[in-house]
């Protein structure tokens, strides 16, 4: 099938993106990935500190993602953690990759462009901005938690709802990313972590100015599963309202909700995670953004977005 | 210029392999480095203590010589050492490929194979031994020094020589370097250091009878330098009769000497490693190795043998 000549910019961070992305890469040629920056736990967070680097997570995932690389060991090796190791247990390989690039080329945007280079991207991944901030909530209670990992990973009540997040400092965004998102023909936000991998791509500073000059249609991709911590109990109007809260004045054209259920076994897991499926209660007006309810659940495994299934949506979106 | 069709397999390791792998890859297609698994001091030592693997030093170093990427980002990766990072610290790049590899393949042959797909590499680097030993050498007081780090950096009166050396246990030759040096028609020992990097190939059980077995030319590259510790004060017949005497039976049919002599600047940073040019006090004979003298010396910077220099040997013995 010959490829579309659109340009698709994916907004996000953690293992959201890896459904999108690995599902748009077989239509389209021309596919940004805007990837977070507030990720710093584990292995992440370790190279962030005695490094000073930006956060190389997000981004190994995303390359892993739109990797057309043949060599299935080459990407292995990639996503591989060190089990063994004093100092280097826990550490994924891709992270010291992506950290050792940043050294030897001076710069973290430019070790993303080399590691590309290996893996023979069609995509680009661009970090969502080039300086160094940390990610910061306010809990309904007053409470304040530092810190992306302490969000990811409650330490406090996860029953708490979280009433604003923030960077600090204040960063601006990547001139790359702002071009791609001003030259987009789709806009994708989402799946992912509300707080933690999608709210902090839109704190960063220019990053709304951006959507506001693109005349992409934006779409949202509200998430399979609860989180606690971060959207304990929310349904699909939680998750909207509180990505529009950040959003500000900038409409989004869809919000795309998974319709099909998963079978009691397959959520069994979730349990001990205390995620619950996310009840869909939009509905359609003549309002934007357009509801699409659809089954987008992948057949088997953890309860991801399917890749052919969300491709499949940019596809109707863009003809 | 077209490339003969002859087999040349190095035997080596360490740093004196580079030159040799990095000259003949210009003008030969089908050549093996079979390489030392001696080596266990820093990044290697203590990768082969924290995850009982095989050394990846000597590894690494072949793989960058005959690696024929475009992508010099690449190959420096693969040399970069970290400076930060607790545990990290030290650890080579590289080294810490082939190790993920190692754990990922379930193998140490198939990690290299591996890494070499990565670097595009048209020869082959072939571990001499598959099984784990360590090196031992008896010094003419009768003292014993454990390891190949204590030797190659000796904590011991380096002016004492060594009376043996031998690796524990005693491990088998992989049979693929057995293979290649069995079909090979030139096979190249050295430069190198002679106990650390040369020797403990010859120790390997099972690497004499291959030799035996091949039609091949076998010629030696004597040192450019001395080693404190290790070839302390040898001359260039010390170098032959030393690697002779490990060679049992086996005649070499070519042992080559460097002529030129360097400027008084470029010996100067050898005095603190208390290193000094090897003297050529051997004597062309109607028997056996032939000698070779010549202008082996590259025109700057260490005292190493020129990569161009010494594959031109190669190419004269073997037409």
């Amino acid at each position: 099938m010959k490829k579309p000549k659109k340009k698709i910019v994916v907004i996000g961070g953690g293992t959201g993106i890896f459904a999108v992305l690995s599902g748009l890469k077989n239509y389209f040629d021309d596919i940004s990935a805007v990837v977070s920056m507030a990720d710093d736990g584990g292995s992440t967070g370790i190279l962030r500190e005695e490094f000073g680097i930006l956060p190389p997570g997000d981004v190994r995932r995303a390359i892993i993602a739109l990797s057309h690389s043949d060599n299935k060991t080459l990407s292995e090796l990639f996503n591989y953690r060190f089990k063994e190791g004093r100092g280097l247990a826990g550490h994924s390989f891709g992270n010291l990759m992506i950290t050792a690039l940043e050294r030897l080329t001076g710069s973290f945007d430019q070790a993303i462009k080399e590691a590309s280079k290996v893996f023979g991207l069609k995509g680009k991944v661009i970090p969502v901005t080039l300086q160094n901030a940390r990610l910061y909530a306010e809990l309904e209670n007053g409470k304040i938690v530092s810190r992306e990992t302490n969000i990811d990973i409650p330490k406090h009540d996860g029953h708490l709802r979280i009433k604003r997040a923030w960077l600090k400092p204040v960063v601006k965004i990547n001139p790359e990313a702002a071009k791609e998102i001003r030259a987009a023909d789709l806009i994708i936000i989402g799946p992912g972590d509300l707080y933690t991998s999608i709210i902090p791509n839109l704190l960063v500073k220019g990053l709304k100015k951006s959507l506001k000059q693109t005349k992409a249609k934006i779409i949202y991709f509200v998430n399979l599963m609860t989180k606690y911590g971060e959207t304990n109990g929310f349904r699909a109007s939680d998750f909207l309202k509180t990505l529009e809260s950040y959003l500000g004045r900038i409409v989004l054209d869809y919000v795309i909700v998974n319709s099909k259920k998963p079978t009691p076994a397959r959520l069994r897991s979730y349990i001990s995670e205390r995620a619950t499926l996310v009840e869909n209660d939009l509905k359609n007006s003549n309002k934007k953004p357009i509801l699409i309810t659809i089954d987008l659940l992948r057949p088997r495994g953890f309860l991801r977005h399917d890749p052919e299934k969300t491709a499949n949506i940019a596809k109707k979106i863009l003809t």
